[in-house]
C-alpha cells in the first residue's frame, strides 16, 4: 500500500470512524482503523464489535490523493489520528514497507509504526438491503434529540435503553421510554415501506451517529435486519446492532382527553422549573409541586434539610379547572427543551394520571411525565 | 440582617469567594459563605481551612444595594451560588428572620433556607503587615504561569508542592521545582523590603488566586507571616497557608557557562518536540532524544511496541558544536510554553548536565530540564 493524500481529507475520514474506536481493547485489534486502498478510493473502517463505522474517499480531481500501489493494512487508531493532526504539512504519505511497517512521512517527519495484517480484522458484513428507508437528515435528527433523552440507562432492563422505531405504511413512529416518561415523535415518510418493521436501536449509538453527521440536509438510508441496522449517510456507513426483545406497547399510554390544559412560555416555565429544583438537587428524584389558581401557576418544593421555595407564574389556563401535582423537576425540563416552539400545551388528566406535553402547531412530537405521589 | 442587593454585584462577590468553598465537607460550616452586613458593606467570607477568601461590597451611590438591617449569618454556598445566578430579576431582597431563616426572594421567587448562626464559623485572622510588599498585577500573573507548573503533585515531598518566595533588598527570586526540572523567575520589587523572607507558598492555591484576579492592571499586596501569606487585590483578601519546611537551595543547580546554545523558533520547536512525543504517549516520562549536525536537528523516540519517530528541523547553531541529549517531552513542551517571545536559546553543558532554556531578550526567566540517560 503506498498513497499520498491531503492532510485535511485523511483527517476527516479519521475522525467519523474514530468514534467506532473500541477504547476496552478486549479485543486489540479493534483498536486499529483498517486502511483498505483500491485503485479510485481509499475505505477507512473501525468497529467496537456494537457498532461499525466505514467511510470512503474516493480519488477526485482536485489533487486530494495520489495512490502508488493498493493494498490494505491496519494502523493503531489513536496513533494515526494523533499523527495526522498534528503534522503541519499539506500532504502525508502512507507506504507499507516490509508487509507490516507502515511509514507516515512528509519532508521533516518520519514516523514508523508497527501495523496489523488485514487479515486479523473480524469480517463485518456492511450488507445493504434491497429496499431501504428513506429519512431526511433533519427529521432524523429531529428524532433523536427529541426522543433518545428519554431511553432508561438502567442495562438491567436492555429493551428500555433503546428507541424504539415502528414502521408501518408510511409511518414512522418513535418511542423511548424508561417507564417514568416518554417521548414520542412520529413522522411521515416519503415512500411507502412495503414491510412492517418493530425494533429498537441502542440510544447511545443511534446519539453517536447523529454527531457524526454534522449539520446539513442530506437524504439518510436505513437497511433494517433481522438483528442489526445500517445508516447509509453521504460518504459514510453506520452499522448498529439492534436490541433484542419486545418493546412494551405505549399506544395506550398518552391519555386521549385532559380537562385541564394550561399553555406556558416555554422559557419562563423552564426556568420557574429549574429555580424551583435548586434545593432538591441532591436527590435523584427532584420533586416539585405544580398548584394552580385558575391563570395563577404555583411551583413549590422542599427539603427538610436544606429549606423551601415557591415560584410563581401566569398561564393562559383554557378550560379555568385547577390541579395540584408534583412530579420530577428534572423530567419535566428534559421533556420541556425538546419542542422548537415558544409556548407548550401542558394537559393534565388526573393527579395520579401522566401529565401531556404538546406543541399547539406541530402534532409530530408529544412528551408524557409520570406524576409522582408525594402522599 | 436584611438587604436588597444587585444581583450580579453579589453574584460576581460569591463567585469569587466561592473558590474557598470546602467541597470536602469535614466541617460543616465551611461549607457556607458568612454574610456581614455593616451600614455601609457587605463582607462575604469562605474558606476551607486551607485558604481563605475575603471580598466586601460597599454600599456605593449607583444604588448597587439597600442596607435595611444589619447583622450576619452563614448560608450553603453551593445553594446561595445557583439561585442568585438563577434569578432573572435584577435586584434581590435577603432576610434573616426567627434568627436562623434566610428570605431570599424577589417579585415571583421565594426561597427559605436554613442558615447557620455566624458564630459557629472558624475565627479566621485576615491581618495585615505594617509594611506589605507591593507587586504588579501583571507580573504576579507572569510569575505564577511561568513557574508553578513545574512543581511536585506528590505529596511525600510537601516543600516541593510549593513556589518558593525568596525576597532579599529589592529582589524577589521565585523558584519551582519537581526535582526533575526548575523554573525561576526573577523580579526587580518597586521597593527596598526591609526583612528578608524565604517563604513556600502552595501552587495550587496561588494558581487559584491568580485565576480570582482576572486581567487588569492592579497592585497586588503581600503580607507575610510565620506560617501564612494574605493577598490583598482590588476588594479581595486571599490569604493562603504557607509550607513549612526548608526549601532545597537551587542557586547552584544553574549552570553559569554552556558549550553550545542553540536558538529555536519556539513554536516550531515545540511542535516538533510534541510530534516525537505521540508514540511515547502512553509512558509517564515520555523521553525524546535530541542529536545536532551543525545547524540540522533531530528529534527522535522509540517505542518497541509502537514504532518510531524522526523529525527534522534546522536551528541557529551558535558554536558549531554538537550534542546528542535525551529529555523528558513534556518537561520540554512545559519549558517552552512559559516564554511570551517567539525564540528561545537552549543552552547545553553536556550530555548529562541540565538543558537550560532562556529568552535573549528577557533575562528574568531561567528553564532548567534535567537529560535523561537512556544507556
Amino acid at each position: 500500500m503506498k498513497l499520498k493524500i491531503k492532510k485535511l481529507t485523511l483527517l476527516e475520514g479519521l475522525n467519523k470512524v474514530s468514534k467506532a474506536l473500541s477504547t476496552k481493547n478486549l479485543i486489540p485489534v479493534l483498536s486499529g482503523i483498517k486502511f483498505e486502498l483500491h485503485k479510485d478510493k481509499l475505505i477507512l473502517t473501525a468497529s467496537d464489535n456494537d457498532i461499525t463505522i466505514q467511510t470512503f474517499i474516493k480519488l477526485d480531481d482536485k489533487n486530494n490523493m495520489t495512490i502508488e500501489k493498493q493494498g490494505s493494512i491496519i494502523i493503531q487508531g489513536k496513533y494515526i489520528l494523533d499523527i495526522v493532526r498534528k503534522l503541519p504539512d499539506e500532504y502525508i504519505n502512507i507506504e507499507v514497507v516490509d508487509e507490516l511497517k507502515i511509514l507516515i512521512y512528509t519532508d521533516n517527519s518520519e514516523f514508523t509504526l508497527n501495523g496489523i495484517n488485514e487479515k486479523e480484522y473480524p469480517n463485518i458484513n456492511l450488507e445493504k438491503s434491497k429496499n431501504p428507508i428513506k429519512l431526511d437528515q433533519k427529521i432524523f435528527k429531529d428524532i433523536v434529540t427529541q426522543t433518545a433523552f428519554a431511553s432508561s440507562t438502567d442495562e438491567a432492563k436492555p429493551v428500555l435503553t433503546g428507541i424504539n422505531f415502528n414502521i408501518s405504511g408510511n409511518i414512522l413512529e418513535c418511542n423511548s421510554t424508561d417507564s417514568y416518561r416518554l417521548a414520542r415523535k412520529i413522522v411521515n415518510l416519503k415512500e411507502l415501506v412495503g414491510e412492517n418493521y418493530n425494533i429498537v436501536i441502542p440510544s447511545k449509538n443511534i446519539i453517536e451517529f447523529s454527531r457524526i453527521m454534522g449539520d446539513g440536509d442530506t437524504m439518510i438510508n436505513m437497511h433494517i435486519f433481522n438483528n442489526k441496522i445500517l445508516f447509509e449517510y453521504d460518504n459514510i456507513l453506520f452499522q448498529s446492532r439492534l436490541i433484542n426483545g419486545t418493546y412494551p406497547n405505549t399506544s395506550n399510554l398518552i391519555p386521549t382527553d385532559s380537562y385541564l390544559t394550561l399553555v406556558v412560555d416555554l422559557d419562563e416555565f423552564y426556568s420557574v422549573i429549574d429555580r424551583a429544583s435548586i434545593l432538591t438537587s441532591d436527590r435523584e428524584k427532584n420533586i416539585v409541586t405544580l398548584q394552580t389558581d385558575n391563570n395563577k401557576l404555583t411551583i413549590k418544593s422542599y427539603s427538610a434539610e436544606v429549606g423551601r421555595v415557591e415560584e410563581k407564574l401566569i398561564v393562559e389556563n383554557k378550560n379555568n379547572e385547577n390541579i395540584k401535582i408534583s412530579f420530577s423537576a428534572r423530567y419535566m425540563m428534559e421533556a420541556l427543551k425538546s419542542f422548537n416552539s415558544d409556548k407548550v400545551e401542558i394537559k393534565f388528566v388526573g393527579e395520579i394520571k401522566p401529565i401531556v406535553l404538546k406543541d399547539s402547531n406541530d402534532d409530530s412530537l408529544t412528551q408524557l411525565v409520570l406524576p409522582i405521589r408525594t402522599y
